[in-house]
């Protein structure tokens, strides 16, 4: 179970100050108890991502070799990088993206970029994350990277998941929207058909992931994304996890299981970080 | 641990009859011993592989879902039941290949194909293999069609082997040759680097695949293919298999455990049929 720390976050530039905030004479407030809405700006979704994903980049060192995320708060967290590089205020890091779309957004920004064939540690890893529960693991891949993702974040030394409190469960599965499990073209209604069976006691439906134009989407790696979606979550991760990889033609799928070591949570109420 | 029989087989045209074979008083032989190079003509490697094949098509029934496997021993299977059928010996099965290789050949024999979509359940796979222990647990895929191999043949209610004597070891990775991974492109040397270490005490060398111009080996799944050789063979399949499995970015692996139901073996005294 993952231990709960509030703490305040000098990027929280985004809000007044608030008069909780002014009233606190603690030098190092373990909670804060904030109301956005009584403020004149709202927060949007992406102030909240960003928010989170800016937090995260405070914990990167120079020397550091850096897993690099896909998706909406990751790309927040990769423009962070490129400001700190370009303005100095960082420097002596190499990013290992996680997606073609990173590697451009990456090396756009000038961020030096390498390979886990040349450096098979990352000391750390900063991804979004589709849904986390309360024990700090994650479904990840609605981004259609989860392959790439794992195989980086599995060798991170820490992992810091970033994400708006939407993306809270209280079990895996819980939200509704797509669990992906990433397979090989090669009969894949045959895959599609018996991961959705393997769910069944969970009502779960399963489509192939189309493109706009209708047509299947292809992974970085080629294969096709079956998107599982339950109508009740699932009671144990580990074991769902563990039944989806013995299916011959599953490569990879979107449970991420005792992978984070630190989520921050970007909500109405400030920055939460919790951690392993 | 697989029982042992014996058997002669109406297939074993290529053979003279042996005064063996002569003497023999049996209406059902358990057992033959001839004296191959006492014969003017000396059985090649193909013959072996042609006579195991040919007694494995022996059982085929009308009405049958077939797994067609890929390689130059499943290629006489897949000849045969392509001659069957155009001289009305065998009618009302269908296929399905294992490769685009096979489904070529097959689609060229006039062999009905479907696939795994729409033929969930398999009644009989025949495919040939590069090593086979004695608890008929195998080493496959130097043909490169391993996942789609395994794929089919996982789902097979029979799943025929057939082989020449060569490929008999005692343990697996015992033959000195190519044990293969399939893994996806991205970031291919950092798990060539550690399917290499996992096996460190086997003495494992890995290699990439590569075609004949010096290209990397491309799979039907637009993988790559990480070679393992062993000095020493595997003391526990099973545990190497799942070790195996847990590198993300892995897709499969040439283990194929506990899935033969029988396994022909031809060599220069006869046809020897293993059930498990």
């Amino acid at each position: 179970m993952a231990s709960l720390s509030f703490v305040s976050s000098s990027h929280l530039t985004l809000r007044a100050p608030s008069p909780n905030n002014l009233r606190s004479s603690s030098p190092r407030p373990t909670s804060v108890s904030f109301s956005v809405k009584a403020q004149s700006v709202a927060l949007s979704q992406d102030d909240l991502k960003k928010l989170a994903a800016e937090k995260a980049v405070e914990s990167i060192k120079p020397g550091m070799v850096l897993g690099l995320g896909t998706g909406s708060t990751a790309a927040f967290a990769v423009d962070q990088i490129g400001k700190l590089l370009s303005s100095g205020q960082l420097h002596d890091i190499v990013g290992i993206p996680t997606s073609k779309r990173t590697e451009d957004q990456a090396r756009s920004l000038g961020i030096p970029l390498v390979a886990l064939d040349t450096h098979p540690r990352i000391d750390l890893a900063i991804d979004g994350a589709d849904e986390v529960d309360p024990n700090l693991d994650l479904v990840k891949g609605r981004g259609g990277a989860l392959l790439r993702e794992k195989m980086v974040e599995a060798v991170a030394e820490r992992f810091i998941v970033v994400a708006d409190d939407t993306k809270l469960v209280k079990g895996l599965g819980g939200s509704g929207l797509a669990m992906p499990v990433e397979v090989v073209q090669f009969c894949w209604k045959f895959n599609l058909v018996r991961l959705r069976d393997l769910f069944k006691e969970f009502g779960c439906e399963a489509k192939l992931r189309v493109g706009e134009g209708g047509e299947a989407y292809v992974t970085d790696n080629s294969n096709f994304i079956i998107d599982l979606y339950f109508k009740e979550p699932l009671k144990d991760g580990f074991a769902a996890g563990r039944e989806i990889g013995k299916f011959e033609g599953v490569v990879e799928h979107g449970l991420f299981l005792g992978m984070a070591t630190s989520v921050i949570i970007a909500g109405k109420n400030g920055v939460e970080v919790m951690n392993k």
